[in-house]
């Protein structure tokens, strides 16, 4: 707990499948005994062997598996879909993967076409990529007072990255909902800030990478997960002071620079939301070319270029 | 000329190499026939086969040259720039690339090593690659006013894109000096900005792309060039009125937004000045996932990873 985590090292800890522009030969070696979730002659996931394998074990005649790649049939949204719910619940079911009898949340999440038309809807413990989107509420520096960030404690009690802090609003983007719905959603669920003033939130970027889910993220450990967060600034003047309204969150504290600084070294935010600081601090002048050697492999990192098609509807 | 360009075809045309994510098949036989500049196992740029030609044809003795790569023999920075400069200074006398014999600047910028430490200095026309940096000055949004953008038009007798619109300040940054002390200094020589208000300009960022280089960019067509360039914005007042100070810039227009768009999807500007506008647009709120269809493609490829090392001193 006492190593001092720089921003490359919290870049790495979330952008941690190997880069195919920086690392060709650690990327080939990783990607080598994947299958390909292909649609067409487009991929949009990775698939691990342990997968494969329970595909071929089960033996449903709705998937199509070669020495390289699994593919879904269905000529709809709706068959492909219905023939990957059946896959989900049985797994639910019989328990084989803990990320679907474990981690399931009755959330239906989009899988998009490389032309960004919809391919399938699939419960979210299941889907291979994660559309997101975090918010910073934030108070500007004033003469007397550093900038100040909202910021929440997960409740010790959830399955994922339990007690760990976090943005002031995050959450995923179900299938049906736009980015901005399921920001006003989630800002009213998770932190009482009403519509009207989210409304006001500003869309700054969108950041991505290729996560390794480690045991913190619940479930089975090396499951490859790419993932966009759609990323929103609101700046809030003192009066604003969001509060816990769901079970996500334990408390907000309304935290000065400096400490947000410290606790990132520390490695208390969980992992995606400290990428969506550095984030924040490279828009604001926080991070600088002056003051952070890393400047450019940081900037490229927060916007890696994912081979899955992602979109928002 | 009538054309109307999206942001994503603004964005084609600077990040014009194919990605090794996004289309691994058109990265792997556009590679295939470039040799390496390599420093040890690493990579700092690619080589063309004319050039690889006459390096063989020159036979100089501080060249090795393998069937896939070249590279430059000397124990230290001085006895490497010492050879390249040989090498470049011959092609300026003898006329045999255009970009040594007409584009020679006398600026030597600097090529890093991988871990970031100077590997040679090298006249700016015959570098392969460029760090730049890039100011976007504007004036906000008022109740009666749109958010306005200070834009320059390139001087028509400029040999590199002449009379295509520029972004407010914009220059490439010479070994020995940092980031910010080239921003203050070209703000100065191009714009007649004070140092004093540039001091208060924000860093914003970076961004790269892996350029083609065609027949606007002067000199030889097809040269790889990556480039980065820091970002920069500056708010400004109404007061504040920039004005050419060099022969660079031929004037100052105060351009509301929808004219910066319209002039962006005319072909206006100077390509790699729209990839800044753009991301100028994308951080502050005028792209937006709810209007921009190509979103994420658009974020992710402003910051193109790229395979060789880049930084600022």
């Amino acid at each position: 707990m006492s190593r001092q985590r720089t921003y490359l090292d919290l870049v790495n800890e979330v952008d941690s499948f190997p880069s195919p522009t920086l690392s060709p030969i650690q990327h080939a070696e990783r990607t080598s005994n994947l299958h390909l979730f292909t649609a067409g002659s487009h991929t949009l996931g990775y698939v691990l062997p342990s997968v494969v394998a329970a595909l071929q074990e089960a033996n449903e005649p709705h998937w199509t598996i070669t020495p390289t790649s699994i593919s879904i049939e269905g000529d709809t949204v709706e068959k492909r879909s219905k023939n990957m719910a059946a896959t989900l619940e049985r797994w639910r079911a019989n328990g084989k993967f803990q990320v679907c009898s474990k981690g399931w949340r009755n959330e239906l999440y989009s899988v998009y076409s490389p032309t960004g038309v919809l391919y399938l809807r699939m419960e979210r413990s299941g889907t291979p990529l994660f559309g997101l989107v975090h918010m910073t509420a934030y108070v500007p520096a004033t003469e007397t007072q550093p900038l100040r960030i909202w910021t929440p404690r997960r409740n010790i009690t959830k399955s994922t990255y339990g007690g760990m802090l976090d943005n002031t609003v995050a959450g995923g983007i179900s299938s049906g909902m736009s980015v901005f719905d399921t920001l006003v959603k989630e800002s009213e669920e998770e932190a009482s800030l009403p519509a009207e003033l989210v409304s006001k939130a500003k869309a700054v970027g969108v950041v991505s990478y290729l996560y390794v889910r480690d045991s913190r993220a619940g479930g089975e450990t090396g499951l490859l997960q790419p993932e966009v967060q759609y990323v929103y600034d609101l700046e809030v003047g003192e009066d604003v002071v969001p509060a816990p309204c769901d079970d996500e969150v334990q408390d907000f504290h309304l935290m000065p620079l400096d400490e947000v600084k410290e606790e990132l070294a520390k490695g208390s935010f969980k992992p995606n939301c400290a990428y969506v600081l550095i984030d924040f601090f490279v828009r604001h002048g926080i991070i600088t070319p002056a003051n952070e050697p890393n400047y450019i492999e940081i900037v490229s990192r927060l916007h890696r270029e994912l081979e899955f098609p992602l979109r928002a509807e």
